[in-house]
């Protein structure tokens, strides 16, 4: 039996739940407001489009003004780049055979630019450029996220050294996820390193932050070319605690319905890991309910949210349809096949999650 | 560009990652343990198949001498009755219009049996069954796992009367999904409601628990007369935590790629929330490694594991290829289109998720 997707003018009530749904006018808002700050402060933009996985996203962002985008994985940017995306970051350090050879593929038909933090990683990159088509690389650089990176600007100078010295690659700049709020830290790491390059006689065009929590505070990194940013297009609770945004700017919301008021002070949602994700981000609720702002949702089985009412002035009832807002986007639109796309109340459209899955 | 499907005889070590790897005569062995459990304590076994969301395991289940499946969501059950499973229990309050229509279409097909906990929930199912046909349905009783369910034997007693007076409904019996451990617990409960249906001439032939972490203490429910089980087909760290299984018995790994070593405590895995999930269940870890059981996963990103190192003697290198143990096995597998199997190191079958995603 097909699934009951809603029409376009369907009520957005009538949705069937749980599903993650859009708000159409907060998208182009949030969408607008980022270029706009990036071209204030004379950043390219390079939206992350891991968030909302969705060409028609990842293109409203190219027409606003975005340079290119970025992708995490290769079979993401796979996805973007069969629907006409040509100018692809991937930062992660690709790595294996099979991987290699399709990077190989997917450099000679887009501009297409990689990351690497280590010899190893260069060594195989090295095979899927070509003398007459390099592979541009950026050194990723740790400024204090503790995930992937060379720790200091003499590495990142040996590594670029290392990348300039194979025909088939083209170092191409350098390129960070900062820790929270360390745009300090990124000017001073690309300030260093870009004197370093200079000296060594190494051309550096490309200067790559990134990260929604303090995209506001960008205009601090004077050194920085290129600023990705990804989930500022739906944003989240974890965006407004870093005072990114208001709750008013928080454009995707998961559509649920209240399945068990068994006590008072109790409620159950149709929506638990498999729905909503684990993903605390250090909040002490997973989500929070649009409806009701006192509701703590205490734990979550795989298809069941546990609220705690107890602190709410009005509750609700057994059926009634609330709004979940998530601790952080991504990982919820990655769980869904489909999304719901609204305006005002009513439904738009219903998109497939293109690149939904893509973790190779 | 197709994705790159090892084929049958492939070595484990050239499958892509991140990528569930399942061991066949592990699971195999997991099935065969579990049902001579069942056989030797009496107990009907259910198996929830919200764990694998595999045909052909359910398949597997059933010939091993299960009498039905369980399914969480309706459109779970769907796939399942799809392929041929006809006998299904879904411990779910099912709710709204659009569920109620298909549940009623799958009413006519399978030997379905629901749950409810709420009047409310009891006149919506009301409208799936016929008076030719009825449905069949289990009261949900909570017996200390805060969750849904009715929260004591007289609530059970009268919502098993509604069900009874509904002509489009049968009243089946009583099912609980336990706290950890509480096996006492829903004999007592099971006990006294047994006790106050057939003072009120209620026959209750089905009385349905549930739950992995204490299946092999279910012995001790001799009201009970079927087990629901999902996680203990493969195991995990928390069912090793649990004291029902060893590490010899984890038959489901993510098979990883180490892709950065940016100091020497560190390590970076090329899977983070959308392939691991952030269920931390209580760990202090995102899982374990195989391979460096001294390891710790100490944060995820989307696409990234940070792996501390410090306690390790012996350390990966970048490239190499490991196997992080999860902590909670079941939405794991929800995460990916394709799982692949194997047994001695080997490429037995690349298997679709059949019901990946289906929380509707």
């Amino acid at each position: 039996m097909s699934f009951p997707w809603p029409d376009p003018g369907t009520p957005l009530a009538d949705v069937i739940t749980p599903m993650p749904v859009i708000d159409e006018a907060r998208v182009a808002a949030n969408i607008a407001a980022v270029q706009a700050h990036m071209d204030k402060i004379g950043l390219l933009a390079r939206p992350h489009v891991k968030t909302h996985k969705l060409p028609h996203l990842a293109r409203a962002q190219i027409a606003a003004g975005a340079i290119g985008i970025t992708c995490q994985k290769l079979t993401e940017a796979e996805v973007f780049a069969d629907v006409g995306l040509d100018d692809i970051l991937i930062t992660y350090n690709i790595l294996g055979a099979a991987r290699l050879r399709r990077l190989a593929a997917l450099n000679t038909r887009i501009d297409l630019t990689v990351v690497a933090d280590s010899a190893e990683v260069v060594a195989g990159l090295a095979t899927a450029g070509t003398v007459d088509r390099p592979l541009r690389v950026l050194v990723e650089c740790d400024t204090g996220a503790n995930r992937c990176g060379v720790t200091t600007p003499d590495q990142a100078l040996a590594l670029a050294q290392r990348i300039a010295a194979h025909p088939t690659l083209r170092f191409h700049g350098i390129m960070t996820y900062p820790a929270k709020g360390g745009v300090a830290e990124v000017e001073a790491f690309f300030r260093q390193t870009m004197g370093l390059l200079a000296a060594a006689g190494l051309d550096c065009p490309v200067r790559s932050a990134g990260g929604s929590p303090h995209i506001w505070q960008a205009g601090g990194m004077p050194s920085a070319t290129e600023y990705r940013a990804g989930t500022c297009i739906y944003n989240d609770r974890a965006q407004v605690r870093a005072g990114a945004c208001t709750l008013d700017d928080l454009a995707l919301s998961v559509q649920v319905t209240v399945v068990s008021r068994p006590t008072p002070d109790r409620a159950v949602l149709d929506a638990g890991s498999k729905a909503l994700t684990n993903d605390l981000s250090g909040f002490d609720t997973f989500g929070a309910l649009a409806e009701y702002p006192e509701a703590r949702i205490v734990s979550l089985s795989e298809e069941h949210a546990v609220v705690d009412l107890s602190a709410c002035a009005t509750r609700p009832a057994i059926g009634e349809i609330v709004h979940v807002l998530p601790n952080h986007v991504c990982p919820v639109t990655n769980l869904f096949d489909r999304v719901v796309f609204h305006q005002g109340g009513v439904v738009t459209r219903v998109v497939p999650v293109a690149a939904r899955g893509t973790v190779w």
